[in-house]
Parts: C-alpha cells; sequence; structure tokens
C-alpha cells in the first residue's frame, strides 16, 4: 500500500485491521447462535443468546431458566468463528440467492463516469478499497426488487430469513412487502447484508447516521463507527460523508456492513459541482445514483417532493429549512424558477433503482427544524407530493418508505403518524426523533428518544437517532453508542406498548433476575451490559456483592425485593399452595407467621 | 468543632463552607434577577435572567434581543450578592409571613423525645447543625396550612411569590391550592424556603432524591448534592436517608435547603427498631412525625393505602412489593393481622400534619415495579384507599398530592393518570418516573423521561426523577444531574405539549439564536450551558467558530441554516416586503436572483 492519499490525515486507512477496534468479541454472558429456516433450510439466522443462571430456592432447589434469544444486527463481528479482516471484507451471503434467482447480469465494468474516473486515479490507490468486484444489474427488462417477488408471491431467502429473525411467518413478510406496508432494503449489489425488514408489523428498528464532513474524520473512523454502531443495535447505517474521498469512504463501509447502508445521493452530487446547488444537473445526478447503486447502497433519500410551489410555505418559519437536502433543491429550484429534476424524473430514478433493488426514502426536505415550525403547511404540503410518489414508485414495484420529522412537541405527534399513514398509504414511516423541546442541547439524545418511543409506538417503522451532538458537532464512538442506547430505549418501549409478540419477554428475564438478585444475569441482560456491570461495582466492587441478596441503595436490611422473596419462600418452607394458604385464613397464617420468626408470608390473591 | 462523631467516616461535616463545593457562581450568560410582587411589594422573587447578544443583520444592523427570564430553583447559591455558609445556614425569608399571621407559637423546646435523646447526646455534638433554634407550632385550636388559607380566601406571601414566579395570577393559585388542586409544601418551620407550587395548571416540576444508605455517603456529601440538585433545576428534593444519623443530616439540609424537603418517615422509624418492621408502633412513628415536622419538612410520604387485605394481591407479581415503605407495611400488616397504624391513625396524623403545615405525599406502596406488573388489581385498589384518604386529610385543610409508579409500557400510562384524578378528586399526581422498559439497567433516566414527559403532559404535577444508577447503586454528582436534566427535559416537554403559556418561549428564543448562528446564546440558553459548550468546543475549539456561520456538522458550504437565511437577507436587500416579493411574481424573482449572484431568496406565502 502506498502512501500516496490525496488527503492523509483525513482518508488514512489502518494498515491492518487491528489497528482499528474491530475484533470485538460478544456482549457479556452472551453467545451468537444461528437458526435454520424450513423454506430455505440452509439459513442461518443469527441471535444473541444470552445465557441465564438458575434460580435457587430457599431449600437450595437449583431450577435451570431457559436462555434469552434476541434480535442480534451485530452481524459476524461478534462471532469468533469467524476471522475478520475488513481489507478482504465480509462472507458474501446473499450471493447464491441473487444468483440462483436468474435476473441479474455481472456488468463487464461499472457503468458510472465518476465511478471509472476515480478508479482510473492512481492517486486513489492507497485508499481505495482493495478487491475490484464487477456490478451485477437485473437483466434488460427485469426487475430484482424484493417488493416485485412479493407481488409474485414468491417467498425469497431475503422474507425467510427475516421471518426466522422476527419470529413471524414468512407468508406475513411477504405480505406486507407486496403491499408495500414493509420494506427489505437489499441492493443486489451489497450480498454482505443480513436481510432486515422495515415495517410497523414488525420490531421498531433504527437507524444510525454517520459520515465525515468537511472539518473532521475519515475512512477508518467512518468504518469503525458502522462496527461499533451495530454492535449496539443499529439496523440501518446511513453514510452521510460530505467531506473528501465519499465514494472510498462508502465503499470501504459497504464491503464490511452486514446491515443495510443508505445515502442521501444530492451530498455527494452537491461535492461535484463543488457546492454550488444551482449547477447541479441531472445528468450528474443520474450517474451518482448509478455509481452508489452499483457499489451496493440498499437505500436512498430523495427529497423529491420540495416543490418549487411550497419554497414560500417556509419563508415565515421560526428555522427555515433544515434539511441539508431540501435547502439544496429548495435553491436549485428558486434559482432555476422550475421543479427539481428530483420531482419531473422520479419515474426515471424508479427505472434505476428496481434494477438494482435500491429503495426510496422519500426525504422530508421542509421537516420542521424547531418547536415553532412543527406540523405547518410546508411540512404536510410536502408530505402530499411524498404521497403521490410512493404511488409512482410503487407502479414499479419500488420499494418505498418516507422520512418524517424532526422537531415535534408531545401533542402533535401523533397527527404526523396518521397523516403519514393515511396520505402515504401505510407506506413505512422513518423519522428523526422527533425532538420534543429545543432547549437541551447536549441532551438531544433524550429529547428526541420521547417523541421517538411514542412516534414507534403510533406506527412509526424506523428511528432515526440523534446523539448528543447534535446541533453541536460530529458525533464521537460514545456518542453513537449513547444514541443508540437511547434509540433501543425507545424502539423497545414503542415494540411493548404496539404489543409486539414477544417483546416483553425480554423484560420479564430482566424483571425476574432482578427480583432473585441474579445480578449478572441482569447485566447480561441488559442493552449495554458493560455499563450496568459498571455502575453497580462503583458502589459495590467485591465479587461478592454480586451474589448478595442486596444491593447498595437500601443496603442488606432495607429491601423490598427481599422482603417480597421472604413472603413466597415461607409459603414454600410450610409446603402450603398459594391457595390452601388463603383457605385457611388469615388469622390463621398471621399467628404461625409469628411463631415461625416473623418473616413475611403472602397468601395468594 | 470535636472529632467526637459517633461514625466519623461517613458522617463527617467539612470544617469550613469551602471544603465542598457551594459557591456557585451563576450559569453561564445569566444573572440572578428578582422581581416585586403587588399585594406584598416586598416581595423578592428569583429567576434566572439570560442575556442575549444582538441579531446582527446583512447589512451590520444590530438589533437588541430582550433577555430571557427562566423559572430558577437554585437560590441564594447562584446569586454573588450572597455570603453562603452552610454552617449558619440561609435566611430565614418566610419568618416575618409567618409571624404576621399570628397564628403560631414557638415551643420551649423539640416535642419529639427521640428528639431530646439526640440534642442530650455529647457524641453528636460534632456533627450536630450548629444553631439550636426553637421549634414553632399552630397555636391550639388553629391550623396553619396554605389550603387552610387559601379556603379563607387569604392570598398569603406565599401566594403570590408563587404567582409571580409561575407568571399567574395570584388568586388562581389561591383557588386551585383551595380546591386541593395544587399544594405549597411549607412548613412553618423551614422559613429558609422560596415557596413553589405543585399542581397541574402550573409548571410541572421535578424531585431529586438524595440520602445516605447503610453503605455509603455522609453528611457534607448530602448536602452538596442537595445544592447541586437545585443548581440544575431540582424543584424539591427527598432526603431518603436510611443510613446512620439521619436525623442530623437532614438538619443540615433543611437549614441550607431553597426548596422544599420531603421525606419517607417510615424509614426512619424502622431505624430505630433496627430495622424489623413488625416492632414499629404508632407512637413510635408518631414521635418520628412531629421530630421530622420541628425540624421542618415540608412533606412526608405516607403509604396508609397499603391495607391488609390487598397484599395478597401482590404475590403472584413478577416483581412483588418494590417500594420500601409498601414492604415494610406489607410485613407489618401481616405480622400483626391488622391494619397498619398508618391507616388506622389517618386522622391523627392529619391533626399532626396541620399544626405545621406539613403536606401528604401519599405513597403508591403497593406501586408495579415492571412492565409485567403495571396496572394491576394490587396498584389500583391502593389507588382507591388513596382517594377516600384523600378526602379526609382534605376534611383537614391538609394539602395532599399522591405518588404514582413507577414501570408502566406506553400505553398503560393514561389508564394511570385518568384514574389518579378520578379517584384521587384532583388531587396533584406526583409520578416516578414511570419507566417505560425493564430492559436498560444504566439508563432508567432514560427509560422513564419518556414515561415522565408523557405522564406529565396528560396531567402529573411532579416528577419524581431517576438517575442512570437506579437498579444499579447509588447515585454520585454526575449521576444526580444526569438524572435531573433528563427529568427538565420531560417536565418542559410536558409543559409545551400541555400548552403552559410561555413554556415555548424558551424554545423560540433557542431556536432563533441556533438559526442566527449566536453559539453562545445557544449555550447559554441550554438547560446545561457547560455541555453544550463543551460539546461544541470537542470540534471546533477555536474562539472564532463561535462566531462562525456554520457548525461542524456540514461545513462552511453546506449548512441549511445558512441557506435559508441568504434568502431573507436577499429580500431584505432589494427593500421589498414578503408581500410585495409575492406580488411580483415568483418568475421575476428567479430573474433578478439569477442576475443578482445566485443566491436564494424565499417569497412569503
Amino acid at each position: 500500500m502506498t502512501t500516496q492519499t490525496q488527503d492523509k490525515k483525513t482518508a488514512a486507512v489502518p494498515e491492518t485491521s487491528t489497528a482499528i477496534d474491530l475484533a470485538y468479541k460478544p456482549l457479556p454472558g452472551s453467545e451468537k447462535i444461528y437458526r435454520a429456516g424450513t423454506v430455505h433450510p440452509g439459513l442461518k439466522v443469527p441471535f444473541r443468546r444470552i445465557h441465564l443462571a438458575p434460580t435457587i430456592t430457599e431449600n437450595k432447589k437449583t431450577l435451570p431458566n431457559a436462555p434469552l434469544d434476541v434480535y442480534d444486527t451485530s452481524g459476524p463481528y461478534t462471532d469468533p468463528a469467524t476471522r475478520i479482516d475488513i481489507h478482504a471484507g465480509l462472507a458474501l451471503l446473499r450471493k447464491p440467492w441473487i444468483r440462483q434467482r436468474g435476473d441479474v447480469q455481472e456488468l463487464p465494468h461499472f457503468t458510472s463516469s465518476y465511478q471509472q474516473q476515480r478508479q482510473a486515479n492512481p492517486r486513489l490507490t492507497a485508499i481505495r478499497f482493495p478487491e475490484e468486484r464487477k456490478p451485477w444489474r437485473a437483466k434488460s427488462g427485469r426487475n430484482v426488487t424484493q417488493m416485485h417477488y412479493a407481488r409474485l408471491g414468491m417467498i425469497t431467502p431475503e422474507m425467510e430469513f427475516i421471518a426466522v429473525r422476527e419470529g413471524m411467518d414468512a407468508e406475513l413478510v411477504c405480505s406486507e412487502v407486496a403491499r408495500g406496508r414493509a420494506i427489505i432494503p437489499a441492493n443486489i449489489n451489497h450480498p454482505e447484508s443480513e436481510p432486515m425488514v422495515i415495517g410497523r408489523n414488525f420490531l421498531v428498528k433504527i437507524n444510525a447516521n454517520i459520515g465525515n464532513s468537511a472539518v473532521s474524520s475519515g475512512i477508518a473512523q467512518e468504518v469503525e463507527k458502522m462496527t461499533w454502531a451495530i454492535r449496539w443495535g443499529g439496523d440501518t447505517v446511513m453514510d452521510l460523508s460530505t467531506g473528501p474521498n465519499i465514494h472510498e469512504t462508502r465503499e470501504w463501509i459497504l464491503r464490511n456492513s452486514p446491515v443495510p447502508i443508505g445515502t442521501v445521493p444530492i451530498y455527494q452530487a452537491l461535492e461535484k459541482v463543488d457546492g454550488k446547488a444551482e449547477e447541479l444537473t441531472w445528468e450528474l445526478y443520474r450517474d451518482t445514483l448509478i455509481e452508489q447503486a452499483e457499489q451496493g447502497v440498499d437505500y436512498f433519500t430523495v427529497h423529491a417532493g420540495v416543490r418549487l410551489r411550497y419554497v414560500p410555505l417556509t419563508a415565515k418559519r421560526k428555522t427555515g429549512i433544515v434539511s441539508r437536502g431540501g435547502s439544496i433543491m429548495a435553491k436549485w429550484c428558486l434559482a432555476h424558477h422550475k421543479e427539481s429534476f428530483l420531482y419531473t424524473h422520479f419515474e426515471d430514478i424508479c427505472e434505476i433503482l428496481k434494477q438494482y433493488d435500491v429503495s426510496f426514502s422519500l426525504g422530508d426536505g421542509l421537516r420542521p427544524g424547531s418547536i415553532a415550525d412543527a406540523n405547518d403547511a410546508a411540512q404536510f404540503a410536502e408530505l402530499e407530493t411524498l404521497g403521490e410518489l410512493t404511488q409512482i414508485a410503487w407502479k414499479h414495484d419500488v420499494q418505498t418508505m418516507i422520512e418524517g420529522p424532526g422537531h415535534v412537541p408531545m401533542h402533535l405527534i401523533k397527527e404526523n403518524m396518521d397523516k403519514q399513514l393515511k396520505i402515504c398509504h401505510e407506506a413505512p414511516f422513518y423519522t428523526l426523533g422527533p425532538l420534543t423541546t429545543d432547549i437541551a442541547p447536549g441532551y438531544d439524545h433524550i429529547t428526541s428518544a420521547i417523541g421517538a418511543a411514542m412516534i414507534g409506538w403510533f406506527g412509526t417503522a424506523m428511528l432515526c437517532y440523534v446523539t448528543p451532538k447534535e446541533h453541536l458537532g460530529l458525533p464521537d464512538k460514545q456518542d453513537v453508542k449513547d444514541g443508540i442506547i437511547a434509540y433501543k430505549i425507545a424502539a423497545h418501549a414503542a415494540d411493548i406498548a404496539k404489543g409486539h409478540p414477544g417483546a416483553q419477554q425480554w423484560d420479564d428475564a430482566l424483571s425476574q433476575a432482578r427480583f432473585e438478585f441474579r445480578w449478572r444475569d441482569q447485566f447480561h441482560l441488559a442493552l449495554d451490559p458493560e455499563t450496568a456491570e459498571k455502575y453497580h461495582d462503583q458502589t459495590l466492587p467485591a465479587e461478592g456483592a454480586k451474589l448478595a441478596h442486596f444491593c447498595s441503595m437500601c443496603g442488606p436490611n432495607f429491601c423490598s425485593m427481599k422482603i417480597t422473596q421472604e413472603v413466597r419462600e415461607f409459603a414454600e418452607k410450610q409446603g402450603l399452595s398459594e391457595e390452601e394458604a388463603v383457605k385457611r385464613g388469615l388469622q390463621e397464617k398471621a399467628e404461625e407467621f409469628q411463631k415461625s420468626g416473623k418473616e413475611i408470608y403472602l397468601p395468594a390473591e
């Protein structure tokens, strides 16, 4: 590897994979396991299995507890049986599935002229991903989207993989995708990805944004952030880079990502015209779409709903247009006094996307950037257009989700969800937060987790995370983790409130462990086992305290959990069923209780 | 000061106030100001005034921005004009008001036998608060509660102080207190306190818990935690100490606290019987109530709703009884097979409370401790009893609020609020969280901020904070701050959603500053100015960046805020009103725009 990088400082790629921290172990107490499919028995669907200690009863009986298997986004990075080498990329899990369908062709070379130009540039050798593979595309006249297959009634391996992951029927996955109520972002050029679904009848998903900008970060850090984000539960990752070497950064991320990768192609297009929005053209944008589709990007944010006539609706706002993509297109529309090429060429975009199975994420370029601007005319006008575009995309069997706000006070959140479902024909909603107040920069992962949990409950399918650095700076690793955990909380709280089958099992397992003072199990069952254990140990660091039947909050003689346990153990010691105890009367029990050492007894209802 | 402390390690009191960090300065960019009353013109009602920089327009015009005055809980600690000496305590703000009403007497000595015994113990001299003052109590046959005054139509200085603080009419404060929909926790023996109100037609309040346990913390740390908690916005503080020297710790806290202090008297009563719940007696508890009432505790959590017949309802729960007070009383009830003395002596308790104006916080001893146990028969059975007790308390003009859960999934939160309002006759609700999932120990400030924001919106008057250490250990200073900020977010999000007049002004001021790139103002307007500035500086540390019209997220040429601003400045430069611009037509504007340097122009709607 030479050192002729364009910008050595920001674009450095590690010499070996050990230079950055990718060699993750499984989370504490957890093991990577795989389950098979039935329609496609060869499937290896990953889960994080959390092993639990047995329950020890008063009389020293040992009752085993079944392990809990939970959804696992972390990919091969937490499987000690897999050798990770980011210079080689991940195994091509979906390659045989894609090939077997017989509807794709390997192209002799990349179609995008920009891609060809980058590839021919010797100065980029040092930062380029080593393996040069050939892109795939649909054979002429074929449509390779999961929606297309679903509408033909095919249960693809992707769909069954998802069904096993979600604990749902594969038929449900298929029918939800067919009617557009769910999407499976799965570009044929990203065969490394483990299939996942975004739709409101499945687990609520979260997206983590990464990406460098002109003032910060490089390739190695972005790859590391991606693997870090999925370790903690990121279901998809958006690469929002706006700085140098966007193309090469993305290649490294894609080749090493087991989760779908999303982008906002207009960002890169704008870089190609040196930031001059009015110089953007359809041809340039089209080349960018193809460039990214052939790299393997799984979904594109496209701000095609920013129509010329909506732009004036933002003039009286407190914070104008806050979407980067939205402001770029607004500037273009006004400069040319024309509808944007995203809108006028929307069917052309569909034609491209269906050849690679790139999903639409229809951007909300006019989303509110403050509580004051929530649910205004501009926002809802754009939503109407997104509804129209959804139907056009569906005509082409192109999978589509809809992006949503932003900044919304609690009492206006439900209106967003209800309107989106109605106007966009139940296409999955993908929201950023929303933030429920503007006054807490530094804590916007919390201001927005509140809104995210609520809108997730109301029906949003995927929540785009917000980190503590929102509005202030670029997130570092700790910020990424803090954002992810806050959003896993929001998503899981929404799953419980929606009544997702099985969601509450996780809470019940943890609560049971808590009640039985199985401290290690409590840590292992936590969304973040490391932090839970660290916090516990700050007050009671001794190993013995992890077996203690009390904790530092109340001390040994003051524990309500302990008192309730004593009750049940007393009942057990007497060899009485709870029903019998009730029959024999409370008075009698109270006397027995007094005689037998004054430990509490709770008969059943 | 001698060194003969009972437990030197945990009970150490600083030699001087500089030994712990109490000499706080105002928050950055803020100044302590005071406003006067009208009925009582001598009032000095504190606010935090946030000074704002002027708006600089494109053509360098300077438009001043009015400062924003926000509610301030921090007391004299943020007023540089006040000399703080924790060995002397705070000034007795309310003393003249209490005296002028002519209904209190100074007692020759403390009434509680326990208090007398502690006072006579020479081994406690070193840890005792230096000044020995005399307690006050209502004159015989008089009732000194704010509810009593309110029902007589008196607008007390306390009520007007609150009206100025809240930006409401004093008549509203009076009528809300009279009908029991709001309380003013204001023990006549805590004249240091700045009056505040808890009621759903006012700003949502938050409580911070502090307190040592058998395994951690001492007096000095608890006083420091109290001042720290109110610096960040704690409206009341509960001292939940269960360790040694509870009495002396509480005295130091009360004498230095400008916010109401709450306790759970049964905790101390249990300490007095060495943790043996069944040995608790009404007489011992009564003495504890008087001891604490004469020290100045402003509200008591009393678990009088745990009735004998409800205890069996908890036997089949996932996590039994998780309230410490609830489990103590359940144990007592079953051991004696009798209704608890809290229930049978409830009117006696009212007789005590009304002589000092201690408010009830009727404890939810059977609150759920896990998602699985939410909204069950035990919880709602207890709530019915709390409703009955509320009416008994009101018969005595004793101010009353009701405690609520705990752990509740989002879809069951509203039911809690609706039932509480109905069953408890609109007495203020005071909830712990609720946590919306059990799977995130280490992040329960977030799992619960979601529930807290929602229940605050639905009508809860005060939110008891939860720190990141919940379920794991005792909070340190950073945890206290993290818990407070999460709950200030929840409370403020609720205020906005409820439509509290003026709540959104704060958001609007911050959003305006954000839009105009007034970075310093953004920091100063943040709930936590220090963290906001620190996070910003991690990416762009230079002083110049705080004046920059961009930030590290998008870089200088990629900023949507900047683009929208260019639009408006273009309009201004042309000397056109937005309406005129619309009249002259979009086409014409587009041409002008192209000619004049291609900066965007957004006409108004």
